[in-house]
C-alpha cells in the first residue's frame, strides 16, 4: 500500500450502526499498522463541538440555520483536523461527513441541493473521503435500534417519513458516487455487517496497491 | 405617521458610538409613543447569542466559518425576533444588521460580496431595515474610544488596516443605498452626534407621513 493517508467516512441514518462499524474499521487499521485518528460530525473540533451542541439541543432551529451551522462546523473540522492529519500521513475515520448534509438537510429538510453543493465547494473543497461506508438500514430497524439508547436529540425526534427521505438521499448519493460510496447491508447481524466492512476495506486496500 | 412598524439599524465600526446612539433613538421613539424593541447582532435571540459567543470568543475562526455563523445567527434573529415583532406593529432597533457583514466579512475578511448577497437573500429575504444610521467615524478615533473599555474580543484585536477596510465597506454600502443608509458624522461630540440623529429620525418620520 502506498503511503498516502486515506480519509474514510461512515454514513447511514439513525441507528444504522455507524458507531459500531467504527470499531471494525479501527481494528482493521490497527492490523494494517497505519496511524489514524477517529473523529465525527457535526463536531470533531472545539468550535465544531460547540456548534454540534446547538444543532442537537436547540429547542427549534430554522432549516436554513441548521444548514449554515452544519457547514460552519464542517469547515472548522476540515481545516483544523482532517486536512492537517492527512497532510502528516495520518488516516482519518469520520463518523459522518458531507453526504449526511445531502441526506439530512437536502432530502430531510428539503433544502436546495445546488446550494448544498455550493457550500460543499466553499467549505470542503477537494477534501473528499477516499472511501465511504454507507450502512444501509431500513428506517424502522434503525429507529428501533436507536430507541434502545438514551433520550432522543432534536433530529432524532423527527417522524418516520423524514427518515425515509434520508434513506432516499443516501441512495441517490451512492448511485452518483458508486466508486467512493460502498453499500453495506446493515439490516443483518453485527457479525455479518462486520464481515462486509472488512471485505470492502480489503478491496479498497488492494485497489490502492495495484 | 402611518401604523406600519419600522425597522431601524445602527451601523459603524468599533467605537463609532452605536450603543450610545441607541439611547438617542430610544428617547425619540418614546417621545413619539411608538412601541419598540431593542436588539443587536450578532445575537438578539437565544441560539444567536450562543453563536455570538463563539464569534467573539473562539480562539481562531476561519473567515468562511465566521461568515456562515454570522448568517445562521441572523436567520434565527430575523425569523424569531425581527419579523414577528414588525408583524405585530412593534418597531425594531438593531445595533448592527446585514450591512455589517458586507463591511466585516466582505471588506474586512475579503470574502466574496456576491456570496454574501446570496446568503442575505436566503436568510434575510425582504426583511430589510427601513432606515440605517451609519455612524461614520475615523478608524483611529473609534479604536481610541473603544480602547477605553474592557478587554478586546476576537474581532476588535484586528489591525488598523482591517478597520480601514471596514470603513470603505460601509462607504460603499451607503453609496449604493443612499435612501436607506444615512451618514452621521460621528467624529464630533456626543451632543453633536445626537442632534444629527434626531434630525435624520424627524426627516424619516416626515417622509413616512407625507
Ligand atoms: N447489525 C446490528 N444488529 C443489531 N443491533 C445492532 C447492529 N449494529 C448496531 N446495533 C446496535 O444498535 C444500536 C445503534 O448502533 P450504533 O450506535 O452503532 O448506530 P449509529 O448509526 O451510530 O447511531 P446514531 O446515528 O444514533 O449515531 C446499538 O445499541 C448497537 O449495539
Ligand atoms: N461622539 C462621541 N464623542 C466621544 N466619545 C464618544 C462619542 N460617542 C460615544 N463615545 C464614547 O466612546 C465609547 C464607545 O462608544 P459606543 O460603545 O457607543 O460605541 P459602539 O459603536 O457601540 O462600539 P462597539 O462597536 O464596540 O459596540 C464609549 O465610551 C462612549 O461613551
Ligand atoms: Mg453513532
Ligand atoms: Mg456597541
Amino acid at each position: 500500500m502506498n503511503n498516502k493517508a486515506r480519509f474514510i467516512s461512515l454514513e447511514g441514518s439513525e441507528g444504522a450502526g455507524k458507531t459500531t462499524a467504527l470499531e471494525t474499521v479501527k481494528s482493521q487499521l490497527e492490523q494494517w499498522q497505519v496511524p489514524f485518528i477517529v473523529t465525527r460530525e457535526p463536531g470533531g473540533e472545539e468550535t465544531a463541538e460547540r456548534i454540534r451542541d446547538i444543532l442537537l439541543h436547540a429547542e427549534h432551529l430554522e432549516p436554513m440555520s441548521e444548514l449554515l451551522l452544519m457547514f460552519a462546523a464542517r469547515h472548522e473540522h476540515v481545516k483544523k483536523v482532517i486536512e492537517p492529519s492527512l497532510r502528516q500521513g495520518t488516516w482519518v475515520i469520520s463518523d459522518r461527513f458531507v453526504d449526511a448534509s445531502f441526506a439530512y438537510q437536502g432530502f430531510g429538510r428539503r433544502l436546495d441541493l445546488g446550494l448544498i453543493e455550493q457550500l460543499e465547494k466553499l467549505t470542503v473543497g477537494d477534501c473528499q473521503p477516499d472511501l465511504t461506508l454507507w450502512l444501509d438500514v431500513a428506517p424502522a430497524v434503525g429507529l428501533q435500534r436507536a430507541s434502545q439508547r438514551s433520550e432522543k436529540d432534536r433530529i432524532e425526534q423527527e417522524d418516520v417519513d423524514f427518515f425515509q427521505r434520508i434513506q432516499a438521499g443516501y441512495k441517490q448519493r451512492q448511485s452518483r458516487y458508486p466508486d467512493r460510496i460502498k453499500t453495506i447491508d446493515a439490516n443483518v447481524s453485527e457479525q455479518a455487517v462486520k464481515e462486509q466492512i472488512i471485505d470492502v476495506l480489503e478491496q479498497h486496500r488492494n485497489r490502492v496497491v495495484s
